[in-house]
C-alpha cells in the first residue's frame, strides 16, 4: 500500500459483480478487480444513465469489519434507480455485495482513526444502441478503496452565484453520475480564486445555500445548528442524518430550514454565526473557515477549525471505529458465512 | 444489413480512437468496431465526464460521401469540453476522424432517402481514481451506424409542468452526457401517457418553451415561424440553425424568442399556431399533430402532418441528399487520401 493512502486512489484486489438482464438481476460474484469491457456505443457512456453510493467499513478498534449504516445507502440507491428509469437492486443483492467484498477485505483494512474501507457501489446501463431511451441491460459492481478522508483541512468555499448544481425537477437528490460532472467547472473556477469549493445556492433564485457539490452544509447561528432543508436539488446525505442525530443526541438546537446565503453572510459578520461546516462520506466532517463572495468580500468564520463541528466530527469517528457505544445502531456486522474459509 | 435499419442499432465494423494522456492528445486510428476496455473506477462511469456529438454523412445521390456541417458539431464539442473541465479537440483531429471513418464506410452507407452514415464522436474521462475532480485521461472515439431517421411520424408532445430537463446555469446548452440521461424518466411518463416526447419548459419559472430531449422545437403562429430564443439551458442545433437558414432563404419570416407555453396552447385553440415541428440531427424535421397538458387538456394542431416542416425537410433532405445545388455550403467532402487503397 502506498505511503499516503489518499481517498479513492488505492483499490483492493477484488471487486463485486452482478449483471441485469432479461429483466432480472443475475447471479453476483466476486472477481478480480480489473478492467471492465463495454460496448463503445453503451449507454452509460452516452448518456450517463449511472448511478452510484459512497460507505465506508471500519476496522479501527474492532475485531471484525463492521458497514457503516449501509441500509440507508440500499434506499438511496433505489430512489436513484426509480429516477433513472434503471432497475431497482433487491436488498439481498446489495447486502451480499458489500458483505463478501469488505469480508475479503478485512486483512487490508487501514486501522488509524480517520482512515477506512470506502465502499463504492456503482450501477450503469450496458445496452449497446444509441436511441435516447433506458437501457434493458446494466451492470452493478461494487469496488472498494483504502482510503483516508477526502477532506481534513478546513475548507475555504465560494459562493457560486451563476451556475447551477442541479435544477429544480432535476436529478440533484439522487446520487445521478450526470450530477457530478457538471460541478467540476465551477469547482476548478474556484480553485483557481483561491478556494477549496463552490458552495451550490438553489437554482431558480440563486438566493438559498444548498450543498457543496459531494458534502451537505451547517452552520451554527447564535449556538444553534442550522441546515438547509431538503428539497429535490439537495442530497440527503447519510453524514447529514448522523450529524443532526448526533446534535439531538447531545442536545444541540437543530433546524433545517432554508438558509438565505446574504443573511449568512451578514449573520457571519455579526458575529452570530460563528462556524460552519461540511459533511459527508467521504469528508466526515470538515470545517468551513471562509466563505467567499463573488465580489471578492471574503466572510471569515469566528472558529475556523470549529468547535461544534470538531465535537460532532470525534463523536462520529469514535461510533465508527469502536470507541465509544454504537447507542444508536448504525454499525452493521458482517455474517460469519461471507468471510473466505480459513485456508 | 437487417431488414429495417431502426437508427443507431446496427454499426461499421471499424471505429475511430484516439487517446489523451499527459496533457495531449495522441495518434488517432482506425480500430475493428469492438469492445473497450475500462477500469471500473474511471471518471465517466462514476461522474459522467463525458460529451458527444452526432452528425451524419449522406451518400444518397452522390457520387462519393458527403459529411453534413462537420464543423458545426466540432466547435459544440469543443464548447461542451470546456464547459465539463475536458480538452479540446484539435480540428484536425476531429475531422481526420469523420473522414478517416466516413470513407472506409462507403460501401455500407445506406442510399435510400432519409437513411444515411450517422457519426457519433464521444469523449470521455478515463482516470481511475473516485475523487471528484477532472480526469487526466480521456478516449476520444468515433462509430458510425447506418441509420434511418429516429422519428418519422408525427409526434404527440406533452408539456412537462414539473421537472427540468437543464438548469439554468447547467449544462444544457452542450451535449454533456448527464443531461441526457436526467431525461429519460420524463419520457417514460410521456409514454405512459400516450405521447412521445415531453415538451420542456424553462427550469426556473417553468413557462418558457425550452426544447424536446434531443431535438429543438418549432412552431409556425400567423405564417411566421417561431423558436425559443437560445439560452444556457436549450441546445443549439445543427438542424435548428440549418431551418431558420432555410426558412430565411425562402422568406419565411422567422423569430427567435421566449415562447409562452399558455400562450402557444391558446394560439393553437385561436386557430392562430397551426403548426409545430421538432427538428434534430437524428430527427431531421419531424411534425408534432398535438400538445398535451398535464391536466388532460389536448391541443391539437391544424396541420398535424406539418405544410411548412414538409416543406423544410424536404429542402434540407434536397441538400443533404444532392438533388439540389449546395447552395449554402453545408456539404465536406471527404479528402481522396482517407479512402482505402485499391486493393
Amino acid at each position: 500500500m502506498p505511503q499516503r493512502l489518499g481517498f479513492g486512489q488505492t483499490f483492493a484486489p477484488i471487486m463485486y459483480q452482478a449483471e441485469f438482464r432479461d429483466g432480472a438481476w443475475g447471479q453476483g460474484q466476486l472477481l478480480p478487480y480489473g478492467t471492465i469491457v463495454l460496448d463503445p456505443a453503451s449507454k452509460v457512456l452516452h448518456y450517463a444513465q449511472s448511478v452510484f453510493e459512497g460507505l465506508k467499513a471500519f476496522r479501527a478498534t474492532h475485531d471484525r469489519a463492521v458497514i457503516f449504516r449501509p441500509a440507508l445507502n440500499w434506499e438511496r440507491m433505489n430512489r436513484a434507480s426509480r429516477r433513472m428509469l434503471m432497475p431497482e437492486l433487491p436488498r439481498a443483492l446489495f447486502m451480499e455485495a458489500l458483505y463478501a467484498l469488505t469480508a475479503h477485505c478485512e486483512a487490508l483494512m487501514p486501522r488509524s482513526s480517520g482512515e477506512s474501507l470506502y465502499l463504492r457501489p456503482i450501477m450503469f446501463g450496458t445496452q449497446p444502441t444509441l436511441g435516447l431511451a433506458a437501457s434493458d441491460t446494466f451492470s452493478f459492481l461494487v469496488i472498494a478503496s483504502p482510503s483516508q478522508a477526502v477532506a481534513s483541512g478546513p475548507l475555504r468555499v465560494i459562493v457560486e452565484r451563476k451556475r447551477a448544481r442541479a435544477a429544480t425537477g432535476g436529478t440533484g437528490d439522487v446520487k445521478a453520475s450526470g450530477n457530478y460532472g457538471a460541478s467540476l467547472r465551477a469547482t476548478a473556477d474556484a480553485a483557481a480564486s483561491g478556494f477549496s469549493q463552490p458552495l451550490w445556492l438553489d437554482s431558480v433564485q440563486h438566493r438559498y445555500v444548498e450543498e457543496l457539490s459531494i458534502m451537505n452544509f451547517f452552520a451554527v447561528v447564535d449556538g444553534m445548528l442550522l441546515t438547509p432543508a431538503l428539497n429535490d436539488s439537495i442530497l440527503d446525505g447519510v453524514t447529514r442524518r448522523c450529524v443532526i442525530e448526533l446534535a439531538i443526541g447531545a442536545e444541540i438546537p437543530v433546524r433545517e430550514c432554508r438558509i438565505e446565503i446574504d443573511e449568512l453572510l451578514a449573520l457571519i459578520e455579526a458575529g452570530r454565526c460563528t462556524e460552519a461546516f461540511a459533511c459527508g462520506t467521504a469528508a466526515i466532517v470538515a470545517p468551513v473557515s471562509a466563505i467567499g463572495d463573488g465580489d471578492g468580500r471574503i466572510f471569515e468564520l469566528a472558529q475556523p477549525l470549529g468547535l461544534m463541528s470538531q465535537k460532532l466530527r470525534q463523536d462520529l469517528l469514535d461510533i465508527q471505529e469502536g470507541r465509544t457505544e454504537d447507542r444508536f445502531g448504525w454499525l452493521q456486522s458482517i455474517p460469519d458465512q461471507y468471510y473466505p474459509a480459513p485456508s
